[in-house]
């Protein structure tokens, strides 16, 4: 690039309308001149050709994503990790903010991954390692998608549960059991006082186990449930499938039973999930599998939290995300950046319930809670419930006494001495 | 996990009906007892906790993802990428085939995704780093799905192109020209001799440039061209977009003129593809925008030749991807890695046409057909066919010119001696 084409490709953000762009942190690591780096990391993923041959014209202006701030800092040592690259030259790590012109592509989910985690951004020459930080959206692009439904408050009236968590739970085991037995576990933890009973996000529309009989036999032992206990349950099915049955699954599991839906958002494409927020009737629930795939290590890929955002821009009411400790080999200022992505303000887009989760218990309640800062968030144990000792309801009845014991401020271990179901599950769940 | 937790999740191949699985080869560096991480590994992915509270019963028989085969080194050094790991103890890089079952989920994409990428592999006690080299499908799988509708064959029959490369060309600028000025681009790389001119995959139905619009002036530009040269010609427009638009954009852009669709596999999602391939009157090609995020570490994520399979499978006719050179940053074994997964047998699913791109020009071609080693791939310049000093034209030219010498054994500078395209092709991008 010439310094001219340089130029091209970077702005002050006086020069902008900020409203027409999309603002995006990358980290990087290049070889040569960053600035001439980062110019062919807005140039890569917009215009990379900007005029005919013969022709005097230039179409940067309009179409180019720009360079908004860039910093660097020398790596002697040389790439963080190893990688192929054609450039040669010293290597530096950096930090840089793109202003991205969203017309580019309009509001559509695939255009937009394509625009900012695509061709462009991970084969800018002299840049092998990147990684997308975040993502800032204007309300000219956000006022084209629907976001949450039902949200954080739509949510706790269907349960009429406020000023406390979500208790979910997966049902376990996972796989294998046919429908009667599957909802017996999930009718115990009802009981036993979860609010949401979920299917794993293993468990399909499958033969051994059809979804049009698990919704049914859990619709049946949730009514049942809601009579024994007067507070409204919710069966959160399972949906995950091939696009388009999404919406034909929706429609049969609520019709048997099911009022609350499970996505395994980027198996099936956030793209397939905001079509389905369209159509749904009930609370839309995001799982993780995949994410980690291109977000857990340090210096590549994108970050957790971009996937949080995007989530709740497709229109999950809730998304279920890896959560707190080395068990989820997630770092906890990653954690919490994507429980924030949740919470904070998108413009219209409204708030989505985040349940950072992973082997947790009564055990890990006070932690969870701890780390959050608020009640605004879904706790959401598979055998800390399933796998208790003295069986699920004994299981949910552990973490509502977890509960009982915090929001009252006492310590959960003394709080334990006169609730056997609490105890019993520190004694199995808690550090040994 | 006790012995015989872990012995329940190891198995030799004689003891499975192998049609009921999945064969899917990871490599991984784990902390502690390789055997048990890799009965963890298929224990996360399958049946975790595989019996009821209280009851005698045992659903990994049936259920439980099994080790095959398992490989390990020490790695005194510890892990190759810093990451967070709760399991403490020696390090050990491994080799794994696991045995999955398929019946747990069926022969669904997104459920596909959720097992052999899910929460289950990435986060699997005692593995932070993981990577999904391979995967194999038996027949009884692979009956479900349709694969390429069209295949090499047919594209072949449409283009009238036999014995040689399909020769596409990305119509440059990618972005920002309305839909005449773009036409003309197109038409005249067709009149210089590409079989295929496409659309950016950053292009997508966007006011300033319609679909309609594009596919209506390729349409005519397209029909112009063979008049005039006597032979086939494919305009493949691009119609990634929200899924439930992808049928709606097929038809629009077919009735118009487009006789071949570029979607971008995994932003729009492989689902939305299968969906598309159902109702596909035309062939469909693959972009690649998102696979590095999760392809290009040696180490982590999932090598680039799972995603050619799986988009095979999906039902794309023509599979573009990173192609040679370090320009791409992929390794050159794996893009050959790629092209056979799209070439080599796969039960009942036809071969799907391979274009290794990025960067390439007449200078490139030779290198290009050495490597893939026979004449069943695409070659698809940008810059190389539009941005030709001489124009689009003699940019279709020049490879056409330089495969000309390269199938008469003729090399490709002499060639060039006696034809003005070539030659300009080689002194703008050839190695300086």
């Amino acid at each position: 690039m010439t310094p001219d084409d340089i130029a091209g490709f970077h702005a002050r953000r006086t020069d902008l309308d900020l409203d027409d762009y999309i603002e995006l942190d990358f980290t990087f690591e290049c070889a040569g001149d960053p600035r001439e780096a980062a110019a062919h990391l807005c140039s890569e993923q917009s215009t990379a050709q900007w005029r005919r041959v013969g022709i005097d014209e230039d179409f940067r202006p309009r179409f180019a994503a720009k360079v908004l701030d860039l910093e660097s800092q020398p790596r002697p040592s040389g790439f963080s990790i190893p990688v192929e690259c054609a450039v040669r030259g010293p290597v530096h790590a950096c930090r840089v903010t793109i202003a991205h012109p969203h017309g580019n592509f309009g509001p559509r989910l695939p255009n937009l991954i394509s625009a900012v985690l695509g061709e462009g951004v991970f084969f800018a020459p002299g840049i092998p390692l990147i990684r997308l930080q975040d993502i800032r959206f204007p309300d000219s692009f956000l006022s084209a998608f629907q976001g949450p439904q039902f949200g954080i408050v739509g949510l706790r009236d269907r349960l009429q549960a406020y000023d406390r968590p979500i208790f979910f739970g997966v049902i376990k085991p996972n796989i294998g059991l046919p429908a009667e037995p599957f909802a017996e576990l999930g009718y115990q933890s009802w009981l036993g006082g979860l609010d949401i009973a979920k299917d794993d996000e293993m468990l399909a529309d499958i033969p051994w186990c059809p979804l049009a009989d698990r919704a049914a036999a859990l619709g049946e032992a949730r009514r049942r449930a809601e009579e024994e206990t007067g507070v409204p349950k919710i069966y959160l099915a399972n949906i995950t499938d091939e696009v388009d049955r999404l919406v034909e699954l929706h429609d049969l599991a609520v019709a048997k039973g099911a009022n609350a839906l499970l996505v395994n958002a980027m198996p099936v494409g956030l793209s397939g999930v905001r079509m389905l927020r369209r159509h749904a009737k009930v609370p839309l629930i995001a799982h993780f599998p995949f994410i980690a795939a291109f977000s857990r290590l340090a210096g590549y890929g994108v970050h957790s939290r971009v996937l949080t955002r995007l989530q709740r821009l497709a229109g999950f009411d809730v998304v279920i995300m890896p959560g707190f400790g080395p068990r989820m080999m997630t770092p906890e200022q990653e954690v919490l950046d994507c429980v924030r992505a949740c919470l904070e303000p998108m413009g219209r887009i409204a708030p989505c319930l985040p349940v950072p989760g992973g082997s947790d218990s009564a055990a890990t309640l006070e932690g969870v809670y701890r780390k959050v800062g608020c009640t605004d968030f879904g706790f959401v144990p598979g055998r800390g419930v399933f796998g208790h000792p003295m069986g699920p309801a004994a299981g949910a009845a552990s973490i509502r006494q977890a509960w009982e014991a915090i929001a009252a401020g006492i310590p959960v271990a003394e709080h334990a001495v006169a609730h056997p179901e609490l105890r019993a599950a520190l004694d199995a769940f808690g550090r040994k």
